[in-house]
């Protein structure tokens, strides 16, 4: 492990540990935890500028700040996504950061990268996690070429795509008839019987460690300047907390004078986060809600968000918000995300722009603010939504005289 | 037009041509035209190590080499993508080239930045192309943020991903009953009557000068090496005819010293290539055959190779090898790749895993050869095709009583 980890903080009860005293959650209260490292050696040991040096173009360029003892060997080209900007109508400078554009076609690749590579160095040979897709497909991916064995639990509606990868690549897959939720509960009991190392996102603290690497491109890439607004999809939270981890890290370390409001969005049909944060402004702790989610954004579709606590605390630390869209702006926002800007995002992935649109009716943006959103998944991973946004505009020709028909009607 | 160009000459009658001359093919012969580069010019302004400053990680870091006047504006991150050494069991050294990292998944966006870009150069609004599947998506991604209207051609069978894309990106889908060739008929046609400029492979010079970027990141990624063989699936030649191109401009340049034999791999059920390459080797000139092409890999599924002359001159030119692999053995590559190496390749992506099998076991490999596989399409484009190879691995769990019977088996 990491020399400059100092140990691990539980995010319920702040009861502070070893890392040798911990595998997944706070042992007191099974609470999150939160890995602390030595931000004053890390500022002394690594200046800002050792970066502009560093070639390496990938999550490993950050590896002193990451869970790991020593550089992986043949790793797949992780991370270092493309953050585009993007023109808009708002007056706001807009930045899109495409995490489909990871191996398996998800943020959750940066997570799983982590995972792997400790449980490698630690000499674990078999993993699980739970998932609704691309936590599976992701864990499926990476360990393909590690001889690492994979089992991943899955409810029964996860997109087509995302199973064809995890079978291709390998993994024993099991299709839980019920929710997210189920599955996860059914993997860790699972885990716990038969000893397997569990990735399952939050339940992991090693998982944030991973998705904090997207804060750090962010901010590297904007030549260390700090956004005003981070928008991102939440589904269990853990995407929202790793970036938050990011950003504090790299305050903490000094790199960067200031945090970014972060900007959680949800589906009406999956609002967990978006209750506990409302719940949580009146009173001293936070309680996460639980909901029967129904969303078509399979990604973000949870019953009771495993991460939710730190994701709570990360909106409003940052004083940011919660915003809640309907399943129909999140169709319609794969549309504008591809026609716009070229980019082709499965529906949680482009959730952040249908909150973007919210931010900017209820005056929350102001003009000039610098806004990142993040594309978390590939469209590709779920064919069949976006062929419900696009509508039918295939038109069939059957010949050489029907040619003629059509070329004449345009 | 870049002022290194010299011009075009005719692939099939050698007639030379001023670019001024020329749009699609050879006026006299309508044979394919390649541009020809003023070498000496580029190798005083741009000596090999220029590049080591070179802090540009894409395609655009060759715009000397293109046939562009200027660097594109906000385009997506396209190219570089990455060549893994990967452990083999044949003794070779050998490498994957994965462009299913490209924005649209496939090797195809680099030749539509190329000619979208000469098209928005010369104030183009409209554009065309024939496609089984990939050029067509590739096309409407990469045009979706340029205000350029697109119009695709694909046969009835294009799998549903690619089509999904297309529309998603808000480009005019036009379905032929028939086969890729009707598609490429009809795409001319139109193109003619409406003056659409027309991107269809082979048919558009500036396809191949492209795709020639492939091949001049294969050899600055093997720090200036050149490979012994290049391994690549072939459907109308254009790939194969884009990377020759680009090895022979980096010899030309006298950036390397020796070219690589080229390997190209086709489908039994659609091997039109490879029946050229042999009625060729015992006459002076090239014949295209025609085939009845039905292979699983629709991406290389093609009746009348349309780049072919270009490609069969590569494969004899190279002294190198056609061969042919039965669908069957192109789907059990889907899994080795996967499984060995963590890469998810559609079809025709990983058919050159089956011709490398192939070279292998009739001993054209020599152990120590150094060897790069290229997949040419992301797996998340045919996931029918992956779920055939991976027969079905999905267990179903109803309950919690169900778990402890499964756990119980394992």
């Amino acid at each position: 492990m990491n020399m400059y980890i100092e140990g691990a903080k539980c995010i319920r009860c702040n009861k502070e540990w070893q890392i040798s005293e911990i595998r997944y959650q706070c042992p007191t209260c099974q609470g999150n935890l939160d890995i602390a490292y030595n931000y004053k050696a890390l500022r002394n040991n690594y200046p800002k500028t050792s970066f502009r040096q560093n070639k390496l173009y990938s999550i490993w360029r950050y590896l002193p700040f990451l869970p790991l003892k020593k550089m992986p060997e043949r790793p797949l080209q992780l991370g270092w996504t493309p953050l585009y900007p993007v023109p808009n109508e708002y007056g706001i400078k807009l930045f899109i950061k495409d995490e489909g554009r990871n191996p398996s076609g998800s943020l959750k690749d940066r997570a799983t990268a982590i995972v792997l590579e400790a449980a490698q160095e630690a000499g674990i040979t078999h993993l699980t996690t739970a998932s609704t897709g691309n936590a599976g497909s992701s864990l499926a991916c990476l360990s393909a070429s590690m001889g690492i064995e994979t089992t991943v639990f899955v409810p029964d509606k996860a997109p087509e795509a995302k199973i064809a990868q995890m079978c291709i690549f390998g993994t024993r897959v099991y299709s839980v008839i019920g929710s997210y939720d189920d599955a996860y509960d059914l993997c860790i009991r699972a885990s716990n019987l038969l000893g397997w190392y569990n990735r399952s996102t939050g339940y992991n603290p090693l998982t944030r460690e991973g998705k904090k690497t997207c804060a750090y491109e962010i901010c590297e890439q904007l030549d260390w300047h700090v956004p005003d607004w981070v928008i991102v999809s939440v589904g269990d939270g853990n995407i929202l907390s790793g970036l938050w981890k990011g950003f504090k890290d790299l305050y903490g370390i000094g790199y960067i004078d200031r945090l970014p409001k972060m900007a959680g969005v949800q589906s009406f049909a999956s609002n967990a986060i978006a209750l506990s944060v409302r719940s949580a402004q009146n009173k001293a702790s936070i309680d996460i809600e639980s909901v029967q989610a129904s969303t078509i954004a399979d990604s973000i579709s949870v019953n009771t968000p495993r991460d939710g606590v730190f994701a709570v605390k990360a909106i409003l630390e940052s004083r940011g918000m919660i915003i809640e869209v309907t399943d129909e702006k999140i169709l319609m926002a794969i549309k504008t995300v591809a026609q716009r800007w070229g980019i082709f995002g499965e529906p949680a992935g482009v959730a952040c722009v249908a909150g973007l649109e919210k931010l900017w009716e209820d005056g929350t943006l102001k003009s000039g603010e610098v806004v990142v959103c993040i594309i978390t998944g590939n469209g590709l991973k779920d064919v069949g939504s976006a062929l419900k946004a696009s509508l039918n505009r295939v038109r069939v020709i059957a010949s050489q005289s029907d040619l003629t028909q059509v070329l004449r009607r345009i």
